[in-house]
């Protein structure tokens, strides 16, 4: 879903967000219906005040959900639009700490058979990259043990290694697992159990001393003040496309701060690297199997395994309209 | 924003959902291209099923806002074909525990001038009704004070009372307006602070003893469960138009018993007399001044104050359609 802000003096920003396949049509009702009607005529410089006043809009069937896909890509629009205004790379305007930042690649692997995986792990390797998450979460536990223990005899010992359940477990489960993970060194354990259930990630982070990480599925701010209270995280992921878009996504990173946790992030790598890079708390981009990179102008770079931020004005992410054009549906 | 389901008998069933004018498109668009198309050719009698089916189908987009609203719509539908088919009614599928409950009456009356309120208040006590509520929060708190001991005054002392300030408080002025209205003999303070700060709210019931109640602005039921489980609430408002229809207010409804808190209800008078009703744990029902019983069958009946749930069998809730025609438009 992309959008695009024209203002009164002709120049244009494009913001984006997307879904795995659910709730397009309805982002997008919320985009025309409620909130560019909002916009409309507004100061476009004042993004703090419009994204305060976007969530404030439509509050009664906001705080979360569709809402917050529609505002992020507003919101995307709305940085873009300030970039190439003032001439600033995203990177600079989301805190400037730096313009490259660690990456690691993933992909949906949950059903490959070991063989396929492995292949797949060692591609992202030839890729360039020098860190690498696959899922777990199968109902036999020994089967995941299995997987974790073949990829990290596969990569070695010194190359950075993830799991991720996509909440797949309950808090016993979760536990054993992380117990049984415990020999292969992983850098985190990522959404073990529902990310609503903030005190069970406590419990499973005090019972085996596990590093987690979450935040893809938090979408308002209070989520993430929760997550941070209670869950005894050791790292954030808030996804820009679904957590409000830039100013959302930067306020989380505020709060990583304050919580001494670095800040990483979830698919929509293309952007998030920016994002991540500004970060004086960087943690690691995502790089997700999504294909978006054949949509947009400029691939996901990396450099001595590290992701390097784009210097273009604006939020650094365009798209190839032609190749778009096939699967255009105008709402 | 109504939705009728049709099964391959003919026989049909209708629900329906309601917002403060925003999200209405986004809800329509999310009905008809996300979960009606979940729902086609399912088993209708499978109600639960059905309603945890939807909730994961896009619960990549969901987990609240939107999506809430949506499947309360369906999922009231649902109730209302099974109730047809069974011929039994509301209040007695869900739980049957009695067919009238308590009532009281409020409007959105924060910015009446005093004599308006007054007047808005001798009007619900002629229309039958022998409790009531009103809006604080304003910017200063002794008009807010001044304004709850004229209510007070004029309805004398055995009427139950409520007030609600639509969260515009923070925890601090929050605690302040619980002092200052203790000698007024409050049932209870609805909505002093934002509902995500289930914590706050416990900070003021432990400073002040006021009564609290929420949950008009809670959509999943994890998010009741932080409420039951830190919020030290005296009554629980679910809405079954915004947290996932009947079948979300009985789980919440379900909690509240484990809590040992009366469940209430939020707006949706017209049907929540009958969930309301049919609880062992029966609070109150909220008759708000959303103007619906002009446009449904059977405008909510009053029998010595009891609010009175019908017998029909279904929701008890049909829509005159020829009054709704002018409001028409199919999504
Ligand atoms: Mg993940
Ligand atoms: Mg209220």
């Amino acid at each position: 879903m992309t959008v695009t802000l024209t203002l009164a003096d002709g120049s244009e920003g494009t913001g984006y967000t997307y879904t795995g396949g659910k709730g397009g049509y309805a982002i997008g009702a919320m985009i025309v219906h409620d909130l560019a009607p909002f916009l409309k005529g507004r100061d476009a410089t004042e993004i703090d005040a419009l994204y305060d006043g976007m969530l404030w809009h439509i509050h009664y069937v906001g705080r979360g959900g569709i809402a917050s896909f529609a505002i992020s890509a507003l919101d995307i629009a709305l940085w873009d639009l300030q970039g190439r205004r003032i001439g600033r790379s995203l990177w600079e305007m989301a805190g400037g700490a730096g313009k490259t930042t660690k990456a690691y690649r993933g992909g949906i692997d949950l059903n490959f058979p070991l063989d396929q995986l492995q292949a797949s792990i060692d591609s992202y390797l030839a890729a360039g990259f020098n860190a690498v998450k696959i899922k777990v979460g199968k109902d036999d536990l020994a089967e995941d043990v299995a997987r974790v223990k073949a990829i990290r005899e596969r990569i070695g010992p010194h190359t950075p290694f993830m799991v991720d359940a996509n909440y797949a477990l309950d808090i016993h489960r979760a536990i054993e697992a992380a117990k049984a993970f415990a020999p292969y060194d992983l850098l985190w354990f990522e959404e073990p159990i529902i990310p609503d259930d903030y005190q069970g990630y406590a419990a499973i982070a005090e019972a085996t001393g596990m590093p987690l990480a979450m935040g893809e599925n938090l979408h308002v701010i209070e989520e993430f003040e929760h997550a941070f209270a209670w869950s005894k995280l050791s790292y954030i992921q808030p996804d820009a496309s679904n957590c409000g878009g830039i100013t959302g996504w930067l306020r989380v990173a505020e709060l990583s701060r304050k919580a001494g946790i670095p800040v990483c992030s979830h698919g929509m790598q293309e952007l998030h690297v920016s994002l991540v890079a500004g970060q004086p708390n960087a943690g690691w981009v995502e790089a997700h199997s999504f294909d978006i990179d054949q949509y947009t102008n400029r691939p996901l770079r990396l450099q001595d395994g590290l992701a390097v931020a784009p210097d273009e004005p604006g939020i650094g992410v365009s798209f190839d309209w032609r190749k778009l054009l096939p699967f255009e549906e105008k709402v």
